[in-house]
């Protein structure tokens, strides 16, 4: 498959393209700066083995209309604006936003923006045939971008549309991960404001702390 | 130690009190009518082995003064009136609120309430001089009436106070469950809106759903 990362130079683009791409998807990574995303793409595709799918750079817009599902990976401060400016390139197609409202340097408190969620904010901005998901806030970067480490957290996933959130939990299986249908997208208040939790507790203990579920079968 | 439970006669209330007693505490449970705690209190009392602590039933004052810790365990839309009648009886106390606010039907959907969260409603409430602490919003009631079973949970707990924080862990302890410090008390939006999402996995898995921190020491 083919997914773009909008604004996917940074810690955690560089762990989805890994990942995705050892497991032979062709990822497309975006950045206001499409040449520096043209470096980074060359760059981690050199860690690629033979027989992996590909790593591109290009611009957000290019990384947002590159296929089916597109992953939006900027901090909170760049979220309406990038959206804004995506409406065209995003339509019809599934978005999944990873974004938590963090309000630096209070990151380990959790931050209600205006539209309750950043997901809800993102569905809101876009068009209609967009179907947000919202997902993985709560992996850590540090595990992500090691593609030999087992990750010791779940993903709960909302969505108001079935077919996207299936769509992405399938994804989110070629990155070693278990999704967990998490209920309708309202329901992103409670996953973006659980990773301030993480924070405090990764604080505290000096660790990544992740989530499990349990009694799921 | 003296524990008080307000609305302690449902199934939340029968829980902690069986696990505190037989751990050697003294509960008081409380109930708008002070004869159907005295009941149930009886009630449960009859289950506990010789040597445990005791269990008392009486009025939401009675339990809210009985000892340094009341814990709360009404529906949310009791949870204001129920705190107003009880500002006086609470002063100087550590409340611990375990009250999610759910909106029936859609309990499987977050609903924030008008202060973001009941812990923030309820020290909003009450004397400065009451320490929330909320805890408690994930561990199934089904699995905490059966001392028997060990509940594969860990409990977030947030507070504004450290030593207040600190008590509530130990008390959890004694219920068999692990307590993590989940920082201040506006976290607790967080772990207030979780629980929607794991009723959500509840009714889709068939399951008691439960959550683990991973990472912690």
């Amino acid at each position: 498959m083919r997914i773009g990362i909008i604004g996917g130079t940074g810690r955690e683009g560089r762990g989805l393209a890994l990942r995705w791409a050892a497991k032979g998807h062709d990822v497309v990574l975006g950045s206001r700066d499409a040449t520096r995303a043209q470096d980074k793409a060359r760059e981690i595709a050199a860690e690629l083995a033979a027989g992996s799918g590909t790593i591109s750079g290009g611009s957000n817009e290019e990384a947002a209309s590159a296929g089916e599902i597109a992953v939006l990976t900027v901090p909170y401060a760049a979220h309406e604006e990038t959206l804004k400016s995506l409406r065209a390139a995003l339509a019809g197609r599934i978005l999944v936003d990873i974004t938590v409202p963090l309000k630096p340097p209070k990151v380990t408190q959790v931050q209600l923006p205006p539209g309750s969620a950043a997901a809800l904010e993102a569905q809101a901005l876009l068009e209609p045939s967009t179907r947000v998901v919202a997902a993985l806030h709560h992996v850590s970067s540090a595990h992500l971008g090691d593609p030999g480490h087992a990750i010791d957290c779940d993903v709960l996933v909302c969505s108001d549309d079935e077919a996207a959130r299936e769509a992405v939990m399938g994804l989110l299986g070629d990155l070693g991960l278990r999704g967990i249908d998490a209920g309708v997208l309202r329901n992103a208040v409670a996953l973006e404001s659980l990773t301030p939790v993480l924070l405090h507790i990764n604080r505290k203990f000096k660790t990544n702390a992740g989530i499990r579920i349990t009694g799921v079968p």
